[in-house]
């Protein structure tokens, strides 16, 4: 029997040590093909690259699955592994693992996340993992046993359709994982910092930063479930339609 | 009694014939404060800018009000002008006119929105118009009518809490515009074309392109309004929650 094809992709781009890890977890259970970006593209959200031409290689690199690098942006990885480098429609999208969070409105900003809602508009189930750990030397070996887990549950089962998968892993540092939460995006925002330097020729310049603000107390939320040390798991979508709105503004349609 | 104070931002960048017309329209309303793209910045949709630093700068440059460009994309426009270029919080964020549609499935690519989205997680009522027609000479005073009716009822009612507008004007090819309706975003999605190119040392490159599918029939789409000569008009939020399949999921919580 044919084993489910397995598309990798990241945001932090192909020498990540949470793409590999992610790799190696998924190479247990389907073939797998790596296309991820050249270099780091974190917080490019689903952006396209239109302004310059799009380029890919398979790297030459010993590995037990093909490694192919682009020089766009994750979802740009997602739309040429599709259309110039997978001779079918892969089984499964799976993204990351990112390192740092994706939980709440870092989604938004995130290209794991971006990765994986391409996927899933173009019909293949997708899911996106990330742990809440920046270090390049993060260990992602006690993820494993969930990721691996979700991804049969999908090839089992499938997604509904337009859905995909946002999972995120807390910072246990070493403790045990509780289990699994299956959540809503907590309600929060950051607030951008700009930290403010000069270049050799007295110009100023800013590094962004931000200041995470939590408004939700929800225990159903990703937040909730992160900061209680469980894996958080929520379906997404990219219907950006606020639905319950749509009558408040009717009377706007009466003009002149 | 002090005018509404009016950012004006957009992803075609600061010399965009649909920026300007915008900036015009709302400056009889408001006091206008423009803060754009340095450059051209379509398809960049949410992507904040961490790689490199952000500058910005006032042009000197004859005008109504003043027109400050940044380094980064739009929704790092947004975040700069509010931290570091105004001096209280915009009573009302206005994004674009894009050259080109917003509607449906191309809200989740496009940097004209997503300045909107961010201005609308700031607390900052904030609609993004687009126009039907990708010409950098497109006419845009036939739009005056209705983003100034619009503008005027968001500054008088407000919006819902982290709801946004997105608005897209259909090209009529001067026949009058038939209203306005109160859409939600159609089902629809991008399927990628690359096109092939050799550069002049033989190597392959490819300028993305895609072909749009509209897999929704929906009479209350903004596609359906947009193709019957409406105004289409969007509530729209930033929670990728697919709250209806939280349920479908809850099975998975019992994991070992």
């Amino acid at each position: 029997m044919q084993k489910p094809l397995i598309l990798v992709t990241n945001d932090d781009g192909i020498n990540a040590a949470g793409l590999n890890a992610l790799a190696e977890f998924v190479s247990e259970i389907g073939d797998v093909v790596v296309v991820a970006p050249d270099q780091p593209r974190s917080g490019q959200s689903h952006a396209i690259t239109i302004e310059i031409p799009l380029k890919y290689q398979r790297l030459n690199r010993d590995s037990k699955y093909p490694l192919y690098t682009c020089n766009g942006t994750p979802v740009d990885a997602v739309k040429i592994a599709k259309n110039k480098i997978l001779d079918r429609k892969p089984d499964l999208l799976v993204s990351g693992i990112n390192h740092g969070s994706n939980s709440s409105v870092n989604i938004i900003y995130s290209g794991t996340v971006a990765a994986v809602l391409e996927g899933a508009m173009a019909g293949i189930p997708s899911v996106g993992f990330s742990l809440l750990d920046y270090s390049p030397f993060a260990n992602f070996d006690f993820t494993k046993k969930y990721v691996q887990k979700i991804v049969n549950n999908v090839l089992d089962q499938g997604l509904p359709k337009d859905t995909a998968l946002n999972v995120n892993f807390p910072y246990t540092n070493g403790q045990p994982l509780k289990g699994l939460k299956i959540c809503r995006q907590a309600k929060a925002f950051w607030e951008e910092e700009f930290e403010s330097r000069q270049d050799p020729h007295q110009r100023e310049y800013f590094w962004l930063k931000g200041k995470f603000n939590n408004m939700d107390n929800g225990k159903d939320t990703d937040e909730w479930a992160l900061a209680n040390g469980y894996v958080s798991m929520v379906p997404i979508h990219y219907d950006f339609t606020a639905h319950h709105a749509i009558d408040k503004f009717k009377s706007w349609e009466n003009y002149d």
